[in-house]
């Protein structure tokens, strides 16, 4: 599955998926990158929201993102792994790990959901 | 002055700049929304990733983002006004207020940057 | 008015109070400080947290808090001035500041309230 | 071994650390807990930040606490379990559950900690 976003810059490859957990790998390409070189910040940011907002059953939209930028990323494939922290009534709460090619831990967003009951 | 970013989807036109803030605006263009129309969280992210480490003096990048979505924009211009708070040795916290063509707030960020002593 | 809190620890006293804004005051004391004799960094939270959500109308919970660490306090008194940013019909998210009795801004902090509609 | 702090209040068991975890648990005390009888959120907040910044070595002073709050907690033991996820040059990033005897997650904090070189 591919799902476009960003005028299509964000092409979004989910690997695998459950009820509760969800992992997607976005190529690096320039129009990612800032000018020196390194992938955007708000490039992780849209990614974990795109996969928590997709994987949140019933009309769900995000009210906070909160990246840490660990390390950066110039080149090859994003891995994000998703996981639902959370379930609640009326918030769902998700963690995404954003990694490298070397499986190097880059960033860390926690994304709170709101669901509609 | 125009900042390209994001492939040139995202078209960041500073409005005006001090010391400690700066005020710019994003008009909204189909690759900044998802399939409904709203313009991606990641946008945001992005808009207050860039000012706030662009205005930061020495060579600075960002190590977190915390963004509360708090309504949601669809059309006409990105409004982001950013200030900041903190100026320490080895980081600066800013502040950016999201509105829209009407001057609602939608979105608040807070960006903490790292700083070359 | 003085809200208890803590074991009695956390004297708050609320100095001015406005639908969407409230300061209050709370006194340094042994038991709010770390052995190096600096304030808990909990204990901007919860002042915040307090304030958010008591002012808040209806029955209001935090669902995040976001501190920021900006400078320390050691005596004196802690000065704490709450806005209610967002006001919506789900969720309300107040910023506050909190500031020594130099007024030098010494933490950042970001509460957000789940309010029942 | 039993840390002091908040004047006593918050008597933390130290149940288990290695060099990038440590798992401890904190006996629910009136003194904990809101009117209503819920413990406090700061607490959640103060927990994570002695964990965080205890045992990252060096000089560490925490620098953001972002704390999720999940599920109240009323009586018995809040236990937390704290990871880094991040070791870094200048910050130590941490991640800590906290979770009651039912071993359910009760709330999300991530801290981040400056270390000085």
């Amino acid at each position: 599955m591919v799902a476009d976003s960003m005028g299509g810059l964000l092409e979004l490859e989910i690997v695998a998926a459950t009820a509760d957990a969800v992992r997607a790998r976005v190529p690096v390409t320039d129009g990612l990158c800032q000018p020196l070189g390194l992938v955007h910040g708000g490039v992780y940011a849209s990614i974990a929201d795109q996969l928590a907002t997709a994987h949140t059953p019933k009309a769900a939209h995000a009210i906070s993102n909160q990246t840490s930028f660990l390390r950066p990323i110039t080149r090859g494939t994003i891995h994000a792994s998703a996981r639902a922290r959370h379930r609640g009534r009326t918030t769902w709460v998700w963690e995404v790990d954003i990694t490298d090619d070397e499986r190097r831990l880059c960033a860390l967003v926690r994304v709170t959901v709101a669901v509609r009951p």
